[in-house]
């Protein structure tokens, strides 16, 4: 979901670009970092804001389990399950059943309306016309 | 959307692999792929569907177009705006006003939901247990 | 080894992408697309070639197989064993024995070298100082 | 280099996975995980690494630095600049001029070197032959 976010910000004009690619740049103040860390925190989403923080810049970080002392600057709470609390009480399901959305997929799912809902503000505040959105996507696919 | 669907297939313990990943075996009979192309067609798509084709898979493509002459085996039609007809009325938003979801977001949202349905539904027929599912899931992360 | 080179060609500050990352833009005029094509052709190679080629972009193919009838503007001959020919003598190493390179590894490092010269070149031709080079390389790893 | 060393793994009937690869299973003892760290360390790879052998993998390490506290169970000593040292002496170049081989690019053809010597050999201990590798390799391209 942080690609697709990634593809729509570029989309909007915006410098964005994912960890990790080739042609990333070095992350510097007053460059924001948005991490996703579904369960709370894993090895290398808390490397990677680590280092980031680090180098000045801010660091978002989005997750339902707040207060688990990620080295994030903000952390935006999701609620939603995810494989932290997934085995709790059978998931999102009837009582006993397989879980409908089992895992994290509850929480991807809130990831996925969550951008758009933040893309489609950022579109109006940049006041970029779709006409100029559409005219950045690739040709290449 | 389909590597997040390819992730969920090899939870299931089917063997699954995403297209350009380095360990991908050659395809063939009775190999499916799986291809997503929203407008209907892309070059590469395309050409990946023939390839697959022509060495025996089956291929299966979903496509809010059909009806536009893809070398699929199979087309599944998934209704929603794309950016092949984003244009037409001002997309999933008011009258002239912004488009909630522009582009493709619908359809990668319609995706996102189908692709969890087929999922419940297989790990139902393959009887895996929620914690089989779990325990396939990478600790690399 | 594409992808090492779009690496150093950001590190030189052009503006360079990789086909198919998120926030890679739309190709057109007087863009150029370097496409590699060991055994000469491929599917996928010849759908982005032509992709570019009808936007207006310049496409530079590197196979060592030329003359094969490739979508590309330009083809640069890259002599080296690959996939096409490795089986016609053994390919390299002493007779009958396992070759030393198999597949397309001797091509794999003929581009390796070829790019690292190219880059050097570049860097002159710029006048890029190391400094300014090093500068440009991610601290997110 | 290290996505090409795994690719051929995957040639010669390996059980070879990418970090970060949709398909990639939880990592588990007797797995051994490559990592490459030119300069030392990398706090990714670091976070990688501990994760890898706090789940009971073996872990070895490439790097020119070796001695650098890093969380591998083996360090492979591999001589060659990188941007630890690049700044030291001008780099692989001539007094004073533009080094030829700049930043970490000495490493990268010192690893492309030894991994196609290590599979060689892997090839001729596991008694693949080329033809059962050569199938292997992916017609989806």
């Amino acid at each position: 979901m942080l690609k697709a976010l990634c593809m729509r910000l570029a989309h909007l004009g915006l410098s964005a670009h994912s960890v990790f690619d080739m042609t990333t740049p070095p992350i510097a103040s007053p460059d924001l970092l948005i991490a996703s860390a579904g369960p709370g925190r894993f090895p290398t989403v808390d490397a990677i804001c680590w280092v980031a923080r680090s180098n000045g810049a801010r660091v978002l970080l989005l997750t339902t389990q707040p207060g688990n002392g990620s080295p994030a600057s903000v952390i935006a709470h999701v609620p939603g399950q995810t494989m932290a609390d997934d085995q709790d009480g059978g998931g999102v399901g009837l009582g006993g059943s397989r879980a409908l959305l089992p895992m994290g997929s509850l929480y991807e799912g809130a990831l996925f309306v969550l951008f758009e809902m933040v893309v489609f503000r950022l579109g109006e505040v940049l006041d970029e016309s779709p006409e100029a959105v559409r005219s950045r996507h690739t040709n290449l696919e």
